[in-house]
């Protein structure tokens, strides 16, 4: 296959060129012509991204080119709506977007704006994200806090950086904090903008699936406690969340796969038509299928803000969104912040809450088997780690922040496939066989 | 004068009695009936209470006597309501008020209750508060964190053993966080119930002139940065805000003064008439006076009130109550946290600012002189500590929350008594002058 690009391959550049104007912008430029042929490579400026993906890279191109032949300029991006009265927010997601420096200028509040990243993110693509902000806005200046990578940072002392950097670089209340990254830097970056001078405006710029379809859209911000995840946070949202999908080029195919636990609870919690579409689809999804990403983010973030705009905090339905984060969490905390991702917890915390639907007789067989089915076939994990214990499942579930009362509320799969509870009322004897079943002791 | 009182005395027990039952309620008992005559004193067990100040405790017995003769029964509170939508909420005063358990009671949301108090507090009332939480409603269990007393542990490590307390004892959503204590308590608890798991019920129930004047009405709460007060925190609201007048018998001469600083200050920015009122009756309040108390508690609640339920988020109005806060929180910071109370860096503060303001010709010299006058009366200091510099003041006062875009926004007085206005539009000569005359260098 033969395709065209134009500006846009500028996009895969993370730094920018020194030989263009500083006020220099794709989109009132003319066209700058690449050929790419086949499946062969290309003499383009990659900077700093990884090359290891090369294939896939190639793909993503001529998909943008296709769309940029038809539509003679940039692509729009899809836009998801969060509706939530005075804080509503637009999803902005697409291919490049990163490119289209208005989209993010738009949002930015004041003069001064704090990137919070991870030593991971920042070499790929905080570059870039400075020239988005600052491309023919000269006025606003740029500081950055750039954090160890990792659920086992996401703590206090981490979060005292963002503050320590903040108020050195003096930000006042009119500034904008930017989260650049995955899960664990959107809930720190939010929650600092939470807190800091007692709110200040955020932007979220999710760079891994789990974030786009998930972490970053409905304004849970915080982090963990030696005891329990996301003990101590706000609810508070974004100005916009901005989902470049280009950014998932250098994801690692095991953080690939966590985002995909996110996506597969969407369809098993209320849309079955989703998760229909992601069994015929989920090598198309492991093989970075652009417009099969593409369809999974928009779907799932369309399911999110829903959720979100009818209960923005979690008093009933959101809690829904955490299906197998109870048995999730418990794996992350007693097996040690990192030691598995977050997705690949959610995972098997999910055929466990499966598991204990059907031992209570809400589901049929055949859904538990899709559900093992289709997590194996994500690469996912279905079982926890050896390690976990029924006692430490216990100790940590008891802390979950879905006790109410001393009672466990937990997010059961109830019916037919795309329906689910969350309820305290349910035999603890399916628990305990759960647990029993899952652990060795 | 004779008076007597009933059931009222108990409240100067901060014990339970044993002897009385655990669901006894003095407002449906029979009365106690204790003599007082002239200012002898009175075999009353005063239990853990300073009895430096036994004078002004007859005194307070004999106010609530003449209350509880006239009523027959316990003596209804004084209201004040923070019209905030579905945020609203009520502050109660008067005095003995923790003794009416129902009133506390009806405001605590689930079975557990998490009372966050210090060193300083903890012997004097904690006791007496677990007994108005708990007694005649046995299904609400209470857990305690006593912190260290002062301004120099309002900060994250501090609030950090909220969080564990809270963790450890398996507290959940439906929790509820009393704060019981002067302003840093009121500002942590807050902070700490606004972020555990993001966000759990709280009440305040303050034991200063400062707390209840001030800083536990109207949501603002938040800890320290080794570089600038409060620059960490949540505005988050309680469900009521409860004032016993009858906890100011404990406090500190020098508390007492603190309080009033932020008293006068409502009648410089926009209560002329309260003002007035103050400088006929500052020799009262010094005397602890509990009619002059009471009135000066409402009438600061009810302007608090008024300007929160304006601009709760501090939009505009809302900074106004930071006259002299500008300079004073330099001062706090400069000097070290709780070198100086709050109240005290404040009235300093406060002349700074009134000196500021006759600089700009913004008004009369008279203003000047009231000011320095009534701060004189009630032994709170008009200059800043000598160590303070020019210097020292500028570098805390430029990473100020009023500080927009890099312009240093501050609250000055403006045209007849009662008058100020909030602005980034003044000569810097004239900060430049005030700076420079209140400092050795």
């Amino acid at each position: 296959m033969a395709c065209t690009t134009n500006a846009f391959a500028l996009s895969l550049s993370s730094t920018p060129n020194p030989n263009l104007p500083s006020d220099f912008n794709p989109k009132l430029t003319k066209p700058l012509t690449v050929s790419l042929r086949g499946s062969g490579t290309a003499d383009l400026n990659l900077g700093r991204l990884a090359l290891s993906r090369h294939t896939q890279l190639t793909r993503r191109i001529c998909a943008n080119a296709t769309q940029v032949t038809m539509d003679q300029s940039v692509a729009a991006p899809t836009i998801v709506e969060v509706d939530l009265g005075n804080r509503s927010y637009p999803i902005y997601i697409g291919s490049g977007l990163l490119d289209q420096h208005q989209l993010l200028q738009k949002h930015v509040h004041g003069k001064k704006v704090l990137v919070v990243t991870n030593t991971t993110i920042a070499p790929l693509y905080l570059d870039k994200v400075v020239d988005a902000l600052t491309r023919g806005n000269p006025n606003v200046s740029v500081e950055n806090v750039i954090l160890p990578d990792g659920e086992k940072y996401k703590n206090m002392e981490t979060l005292m950086k963002v503050f320590d950097k903040a108020i050195e670089s003096r930000l006042d209340r009119r500034c904008t904090f930017v989260a650049l990254g995955g899960g664990v830097i959107g809930d720190m970056c939010g929650f600092a903008a939470a807190a800091f001078l007692r709110g200040v405006n955020f932007i979220q710029i999710p760079t891994t699936v789990m974030a786009q379809v998930d972490s970053s859209v409905g304004g849970k911000t915080g982090i963990n406690h030696p005891l329990g995840k996301n003990l101590i946070g706000a609810f508070y949202q974004p100005q916009c969340v901005l989902v470049d999908t280009n950014t998932l080029d250098t994801l690692p195919d095991r953080e690939l796969a966590s985002g995909l636990a996110e996506v597969i609870k969407y369809g098993l919690i209320r849309d079955a038509e989703f998760f229909e579409w992601q069994e015929k689809n989920m090598e198309k999804l492991m093989a970075r299928d652009p417009d099969a990403l593409a369809y999974a983010i928009k779907r799932s973030c369309e399911n999110k803000a829903e959720v979100v705009s009818l209960d923005e905090k979690e008093s009933g339905l959101r809690a829904t969104l955490n299906l197998g984060h109870t048995f999730g969490h418990a794996i992350e905390t007693g097996f040690g912040y990192g030691g598995w991702l977050h997705g690949e917890a959610v995972a098997a915390g999910t055929v466990m809450a499966v598991d204990m639907s059907y031992r209570l007789g809400w589901i049929d067989s055949s859904i538990v088997k899709r559900v093992n089915d289709i997590l194996l076939r994500a690469k996912l994990p279905t079982t926890p780690p050896e390690t976990m214990t029924v006692e430490m499942f216990k100790s940590v579930m008891a802390v979950d922040k879905k006790v109410a009362d001393g009672l466990l509320r937990l997010i059961l799969l109830k019916g037919p496939l795309g329906n689910c509870v969350f309820t305290g009322e349910y035999d603890r004897k399916a628990l305990d066989d759960t647990l029993a079943a899952f652990c060795k002791s």
